[in-house]
C-alpha cells in the first residue's frame, strides 16, 4: 500500500512525553506508550522527540530492534527526510580534538601486540564508547589482575627439541580451529565500528578463528551469521531473559542457523556498577541534572545498565534441563568462578565451562580466571573427571605466553575479546586481521622457545605456579621515610655552555 | 531576675591571665579560675580575652559544656551584642580560595562512591577540621591499611543461584536493622557540619541505620537523641573518665534515653600522636610560638589531645563488674586488637566486641580488624565459642564488598566513621543519605554476584584469604637500575605539522 | 690480474632488482641475485643498489661475509671512488644532539659501577644501536627479572675471620681466571664501537678474563683471535647452522685456532621477538611503508631477525653425539632452563652447561638463571652428581655481590655480556678496562665483608635465598583509595619574601 | 722557648711537594715527609700547601691528630696570622642557596619526629657532609632495607590493662639508663656541626642516655669523655687498628677515663664502597683530574676510605683472649650478622653483641638487624642460652615503635647513630634534646597503646613477625599494560569561568 511520506513538520509536532515520534532510518514511530518500559530510561528518547534519532539509536540498538518490540502499529512509515530541518550540531571540542588524533594515527604496522591497539583506541574512540568498552567494576581491581595474574606464571622451558614444525591447531567442542583462543562475546560493537561484530566475523573468517555472538550486539544476529564465510564456526552467547519464551525462540533460531554451542552467561544475574562507563555518561549529561539531586539522574547509569535489565536473576541450576530441551547445541556455562561449580556442572551433564569474571565488569576482586584454572585442574585430575568436561578461560590475555600458561594449566582454549574490539575500533577488519596474526606469529616464537611442537604436547610441567594464588598487597608506603631518601644518580653530563 | 546587659566595653577590660572574661552565644563568663584547668590549654582561651569567643568555642564544645564545667557563679549574664566591636576579620588567602571552591563543587549527583564523598570534603572543608578528622597515628600506615586489607582478601563466587531478592537486613545486639553496616561514633561533628552529628541522626533514620553517639560530640547527648525519630536505634560510645561519677551519670542518662548498647572504648588509655593534626594546628599558630622552642607549644598538639584529658588509663578488666553493675545495656567493647582479649571478654561475660584499631588514630603498625577478624572467628570456632560472643568490625570500610568480606569472615556488623563524616561535611545530610544508598546499591549488587541472598547466608566458604596476614614490604628499590631502564613505548602518533 | 677500475658511473646504473651492484670497502659486486637469499630482505640492500654501502654494511657484517657468502665470479673488483657521487648526507637532528651528548659526556672516572656506563651509553650510542643491544623479548620482564632476582637473595655474612688476602683466581673448564666471570658472547659489536669484539678481547686480557667469542660478530672470527695475547682462553659460542657442513668447519677451525670450549646455544631455535629493536627499526622506516599494510615489513623486524635465519630450529639431543664427533673441545650447552634438562645433559656425557635466558631476549616470563641456579643445585647434591657438571650462570649481573651470590648457590663462573658492550660503546677499551677493575674492586670488598677468602671459601651457608621463587606481582593499586589519601609532609620552610 | 713568630711569607714558599708546610689554627707545620703516609692521599694537602688548611683540617681531624701523628720537629710554631694573606674565596652558588636556606629553615618545634630532622639537614649541610653522613653502600638497598623492616612487623596490642604509669628505664651491659636506646658511635661529627660529638654527649646528659664513643670522632676522645656530667655513662667504640699498641694505648685510656663497655667493631674489616660519598667527593674534584683516566682518583674514594686505612683486616677470634688481657671493660661485638656467630661469642665468653649491617654502609643486602635478631633470640632459648648474653640491635630506627618491636623480640636495647647527628646538624644541642624528647614521648604513648608497663613486659607476643623474613621483589611492572590503562577518577570541580 502506498502511503503518503510524512513530513519534518509533521514528526516535530510530537516532541513531548504526551506524544513522542522519533525518526529512525528515515521513517517515524509513535514511542510514546513504549516511553516507560525503555530500558535507557525515557529521558533519552524525549532528548529526540519530533526529531531524527538514527545517529543516537544506531549503535546501541540491533536493527531489528523495533521490529521485534514496537507493535506495528506504532510504526507510521517513511518521512519526506529533505523536509526534515537537519540539526545544527554544536561545535564540540572534544570531538574536534578527537578527529585531529584519527588524522595523526600511528599506520596499522606500528601495531606489534594487542597494548598497541588498546593506545590507539584509547585515542580514537569516542569518549563514551571508550568508556563502555574499558570499563570494569567498582575500582577495577579484578579488571587489571585478570592480565597481571598471567605474570604471576613462569615458564620451565625445555631444551634441544626438535621445534621445525610447529602446529597451533586444536578443537573445540568438537570444532577444529586454526589455533587455541576465540573471539568471546562483547556487546555494541557498533560503538567501535560502523558495521559492528560482523567486522570480527570477517576477520575471524581469514585466521580459522571460533567467533562467540553476543546476545546484545549492536548487529543482529542474521547479520552476523549471513557475514559468515565458509564452514566457519559460530557459538551463541545467551543473556537468559525472564520470559523464556524469548529465550527458546533465540536458542533455536541460532540451532537452526548453525551455531555449534549455547554458551549461557551465568555470572551476570545482574549487570556490575562500572563507575567509569556512569561517570563518562553522567558528565555528558551533566547540565540537565538538577543539582544534587541523586534520583534524577537514576536510570542513566551507563551503557551497561540500560540494555540489559532483561536479564534474569532467578536462573539457577534447576533450569538446565529445561535447555537441554530446547536445543541439542552443547550447553555451556560461560562464567564459572569455582572449584565446587564445575563439579556441580559435571554432574548436570555439562559437556564445558567458561572461567571467566566477565572481563572484571561484574564483581570487583573475584579472581582471575587463570588462578581459578589453577585450582580446579588439580581437583578434577584429584578426582578422575578431567575428560569429563572442557575447561575454557577468558579475561586479560594479552600474550600468546598468556594462552600458552593456560593451555599449559589445562584449559582447552582461551578467549579474547576487548583486544579485537579495540584492533576493530582504530583500525577496522584489518585491525583485527593483524591482530590476530601477531597473535599466531607470538604463538609460534613462543611454542619453539619453550620447547612444545603442538598444543597437545602442553603441559603443568612447563609453567611455576608457585605465586599465582598469592594476592600481595603492599604495605602502605612509609612516605616520610621515602621523601627524606636522597636517591643515587648516575653520572651527570655537563652542562652546555650558554655561549 | 532581671539583670542589666552588660556591655562590650565591661566585658573588654577582662582581657588578660589575672581576669579573664570572654563572650558566648551573647553571654559572659569570667573563665579566669578555670584556664590552667582548661583541657586545650589557657593560650587558646586567652586569644579571646574580653572579646566574642563564640566561633571557635562553638564547633569543639557541646553546648551543654559551660553549664557542666563552669560554676554558676561564673556566668554572667547576657551581653549588649550592638556594643561589642565585630573583630575586622584579617583576610584569608586560603579562605578565599575554599570559597571558590566550594562555589564550584561537583553536584552530589556526581559522587558514585565513598571516595568520591572523601575527595570532595578534602577540598571544600577548612583545613584544621579535614586534618582532624582524616588523620591517623604516626606514619598513617595503619590508617590505609585498615582498607586496603580488604584487597587481599578475594571472592569465590557461587553461581546459578536464584536471586531475584535480595535481603540486607540483619540485626545487631538483639536490634534489627536494614543493613549490616551502623554509623560508628566519631568526635567533633561541627567541625565538618554546622549542625554537627545530628545530621548523621537524621540520614541514619531514612535507611534504617543504627547510630553509635560519640562522647566527644559537638552536639550535646541530648541533642543527638533527640533527633532521632521512631524507633531509631542508638547506642552509646563511651571514654570512662578518671571520675567514675561522671561516666556513671552519663551511662545512667543514656539507657534512660534508651540507648540500646554501651561501647566502651578500650584502644585508647591515652589519645594517639596524630601528626597530620598537630602539624596543622601548629602551622596556624606558628608566628604566636617563640622559635627554637619546642617546649612553648606542648599544649597545642592538635584537636585530639585537647578534648581527652579526662581519659582514664588505669582502666582494665576489673572495672567490668563496675560497668555491669551501673547499667542494663549490654556491655560491648570496642577496640579489641587480639584474640587472646576476646576469649577474655568471653569469660567476663561481655556480649559483643569491636575489633578496630580506632580508624588508625592510635597505635600505628596495629593490624586492621578484618585481619584479626580472620584469627578471631577460626579460634572461637574451634573452642566451639562462635555463639557466645557478637563479634563488630570497624575501620577502612569503603565498599559494601568489604561489608561483605568481613560478613562472610564472621563479623555481625560493620562499623563506618569517617565515610560519612566525609559526605556530611561536603553535602550536608543529603550527602549522607545519598552515601548509604550508594553503600546499598553496592550492596545488593555484590550479593547477587557472589551468588548470596541474605546475610545469614554468607560463610567463610565465599572468600579467599590465604594471603590476609602476609605483610609485604617490598625491597627497597635499586634506583641505578631502574633509572637507565628504557622503557617499552606504545606507538606514537604523527607530530601535526606547525604549518 | 690488473684490472682496469670500474668508475661511479658504471656502478651507478646498476640500480634496482633486475641488476643491483653495490660498493663496499672501495669494491664493487653484483648481488643481483643473491637479493632474495639476503637474511635482513631485499630492501635494505636496494636502498644502496648502485651506491656506496659501506656504512651499512660495516656494522652488522664481518669482513669475510663477501668473501663467504658472494660467489667469486660477482666480485667485480675495485672502484675509482674519486668518480663516485658522495651522498649528500641529509641534515639529522637526532644525530646532530648525540654529537652534542658526546661533546659533553662524563669522563670515564666518574663511572663508579656497571649500571653507570649503561646510562652513559644510552645517551650517546646510535638509536638503533641501542636498540638492538638493550632490548629484549615481549614486555621485557624477564630482560630485568634477571637483574632483580639478585635482590631477592641476601646475605648471612660470617665476622672475624682473617681476610687481609682475597683471592679471586678460579678455574673454568680447566682453564685459571684471575677472576670468576667471564665476557659472554654478544652480536654485533661495531654497533657500539668502530673495532667491535676486539675491543673486548684486548680489555679481557688486560685482566685475565676469558672472552667467549660470538658466532654473529661484526668482527670475523679470526680477527678475534688474532687480537688475543699471551695464553688468553677465548672459547666458541655457537649457533647451530642449518647446513651441519658450515657448522662443522667453524667448529673445527675454532678448535684448531686454540678454543677451548665450544658453547652451544640451545635456547634459540629462532630468535625471540625484541619488540624495542622492531619499532626502532620500523621507526627509521616509516616514510617507506605503505600505510596500513602490515605485510610490506615483514622482513624489517630489527636487527636480530635478520642475521639469524639461518638457525636450526630442530637442533636436539640426537645432535650431541655428532658435536662430540667433530671436535675435542668441551661441550657446552647454553641456555638450559630447568633441572630435568641438567640431568639429561650429565646423561649425554656434557661437562658443563650454562644457566640462561639469553639475557631475557627469547621468551618473556622464562626464569632468571639464577632462580633455576637455585633450583639445580640441591637436586645434584641430592643425587650426587654435584660434581659430574660444571654449571655457569649469565644474565643481569651488575654488582660483584650477584657474581657471590651465584658463585654461593653452586656456580662455577658468570657471564656477563651487555654491561662490557656499554662499557665499550660509551668509553672504548679504557671502558672495559675500568669496568673490570671496578667489579675486581667490588668483589674484593664484598669477599672482605661476606668474610670469605677464596671461591673455593663460598657456599649455600653465605646467603638466604627463602624469598628468591616467589614471584609476587602486586595486586593492582586502588586508585580512588590512593588518590584520596592526603600525604604526610616534612616541615615547610619558610617561603623567601619577594621584595 | 720564646720563638720569632714566622710570618706568611715564610710559608708560602713551601707551597710544592718537595717542601710542604701548611697553617693549622695559627701554627706551621712541614708535613712533606707525611704527604706519602697521609689516609687522604697526598693531593688534599697540596691544595693547601703553604697556606692556611685549617678549615678544611677541622671537621675531619680529631685536635690532637698533629701531637699524635706528626713529630715534634715538624712543628714550626706560630705564624703571624696577619701577615697571611686571607684567600679570596670565590663565589659559591651552592653555598649561597644554603646560607638562604638556613635563613629560612623551620623552627625546631616543627620537627614531630625523627624524619624530620632528616629533612632539614638535608638542606642545611653541606653538600659533602650531607653525603658522608647519608651514604650506603653499592645501591643503598640495606639502607633503607635497615627501616623499612619494622614495617613488617606488626603489633598484638593488649587491652585493658592499667597504664597509669609507664616506665621506660633500663639497664645496658649493668649501667641504668632512662631510656632503652643509646647514642651509637659515627664518625665526624664536625662535619655536621662546629663543635662535633661533644653536641651528643650533652644531649644524652640531659635525657640519661647513653653514648658510645667513636674511634673516628672529630672531636678527641679526652674532649667527649670531659664533656660528660655527674655519672653519665659513656661506652668506646673501636676500630682495631693494626698497630696493637696503638689499640692498647687507647682501649686503656678509655678504661681509665671511665669507659663501661668496649665495642669492637667487627663489620668492617674493610670500609664498604659508599658510591653518594664517592661521587660528591668527586663531583667538587673533577676539574682536577686528567679526563678519562680513573687510576688518577683512586686515593679520593670519599671520606670513609680516607680515614681508616688503619683497620686490619685480619682481626680474627683469636684475637679475643687479647682483648680481654687489656681490659676489664665487658667486650661486646659490634656488627654481629648471623646467629652461628652469636654462639660463637657465648663460647668466647662474650657477654653481648650489637646485631649491626654498620647503618647500611658496609655490604649491600645485608641483612637487617631486627631480622636476624628474629632469627637469633628463638635459637638462643631453644638452646638455654637467651640470659647468657645481652643482645643490642641498630640501623633504622626512626619511631619509639621501632624500639618496642626490638624489645618485644629480645633486644636489650637500641643503637641510634644517624637521627641524632641530623638533628645535630641542622639544630645543634637543642635539636638532638628535642628528638631525644620526641622518641621518649613516642614511647610512652607506644607502650600504653600496646598495653604494656615496662621494658620487663615487653616479649614477642606482642608481635607478629609473619612477613619479616620474606624479601618480596616485586616481578618487574608490564609498563604497556600499566600505561594503557585508564585510571578511575574522583569527581570533578567544575572549571571557574574566565570572565
Amino acid at each position: 500500500m502506498q502511503q503518503t511520506r510524512l513530513t519534518g513538520k509533521d514528526v516535530a509536532e510530537h516532541d513531548n512525553k504526551e506524544s513522542c515520534w522519533v525518526i529512525i532510518h528515515g521513517k517515524a514511530y509513535d514511542v510514546t506508550e513504549f516511553l516507560p518500559e525503555h530500558p535507557g530510561g525515557a529521558g533519552v528518547i524525549l532528548k529526540h522527540a519530533g526529531k531524527d534519532a538514527t545517529e543516537a539509536f544506531e549503535p546501541i540498538h540491533p536493527p531489528d530492534t523495533l521490529d521485534k518490540y514496537l507493535d506495528r502499529s506504532k510504526h507510521l512509515g517513511g518521512v519526506d527526510m529533505s523536509t526534515v530541518i537537519a540539526e545544527e550540531k554544536s561545535f564540540d571540542p572534544d570531538e574536534e580534538s578527537r578527529q585531529q588524533r584519527i588524522a595523526l594515527m600511528p599506520p596499522l604496522g606500528k601495531c606489534f601486540n594487542l597494548h598497541d591497539f588498546e593506545s590507539v583506541a584509547r585515542q580514537v574512540m569516542r569518549r563514551g564508547a571508550w568508556a563502555y568498552y574499558s570499563s570494569g567494576a567498582d575500582d577495577e581491581i579484578t579488571l587489571r589482575e585478570n592480565h597481571s595474574a598471567y605474570h604471576k606464571i613462569w615458564f620451565r622451558p625445555r631444551i634441544l627439541v626438535d621445534v621445525e614444525q610447529v602446529d597451533s591447531s586444536t578443537s573445540m567442542l568438537g570444532s577444529k580451529c586454526e589455533v587455541p583462543f576465540y573471539v568471546t562475546a562483547t556487546a555494541l560493537g557498533k560503538l567501535g565500528h560502523l558495521e559492528g561484530e560482523v567486522v570480527l566475523t570477517r576477520a575471524a573468517s581469514r585466521h580459522g578463528v571460533i567467533q562467540m555472538i553476543p546476545t546484545l550486539g549492536s548487529c543482529s544476529f542474521d547479520e552476523i551469521v549471513d557475514a559468515k564465510r565458509g564452514d566457519q564456526v559460530q557459538w551463541l552467547q545467551l543473556y537468559v531473559n525472564q520470559d523464556r519464551e524469548i529465550t527458546k525462540r533465540i536458542v533455536q533460531h541460532a540451532e537452526k542457523r548453525g551455531c555449534k554451542g549455547l554458551f549461557v552467561t551465568v555470572d551476570a544475574p545482574q549487570l556490575g556498577r562500572r563507575e567509569k562507563d556512569i561517570r563518562t555518561r553522567f558528565e555528558g549529561a551533566a547540565s540537565d541534572v538538577q543539582k544534587n539531586n541523586p534520583g534524577a539522574i537514576d536510570r542513566s547509569q551507563g551503557a551497561a545498565r540500560a540494555i540489559s535489565t532483561f536479564i534474569d536473576p532467578s536462573l539457577s541450576w534447576k533450569d538446565i534441563p529445561y535447555f537441554k530441551s530446547i536445543t541439542k547445541m552443547p550447553i555451556v556455562l560461560k562464567g564459572v568462578q569455582r572449584v565446587e561449580d564445575v563439579l556441580t556442572a559435571i554432574e548436570h551433564g555439562i559437556p564445558a565451562v567458561v572461567l571467566s569474571n566477565h572481563g572484571g565488569r561484574q564483581l570487583d576482586t573475584a579472581p582471575s580466571a587463570i588462578e581459578i584454572l589453577a585450582d580446579v585442574m588439580p581437583e578434577l585430575r584429584r578426582r578422575g573427571l578431567q575428560d569429563k568436561i572442557e575447561v575454557y578461560v577468558d579475561g586479560g590475555v594479552r600474550r600468546a605466553t598468556d594462552i600458552i600458561k593456560a593451555l599449559c594449566l589445562g584449559a582447552k582454549g582461551v578467549g579474547i575479546g576487548r583486544p579485537f574490539l579495540y584492533a576493530m575500533s582504530a583500525y577496522g577488519e584489518p585491525g583485527v586481521v593483524h591482530a590476530m596474526q601477531l597473535l599466531k606469529d607470538e604463538f609460534e616464537v613462543a611454542m619453539r622457545l619453550i620447547g612444545a611442537r603442538s598444543v597437545g604436547e602442553l603441559g603443568p610441567e612447563f609453567v611455576d605456579v608457585r605465586g599465582l594464588s598469592m594476592h600481595s598487597v603492599p604495605t602502605p608506603a612509609d612516605f616520610l621515610s621515602s621523601d627524606v631518601y636522597d636517591r643515587l644518580v648516575v653520572p651527570a653530563f655537563a652542562v652546555k655552555s650558554k655561549l
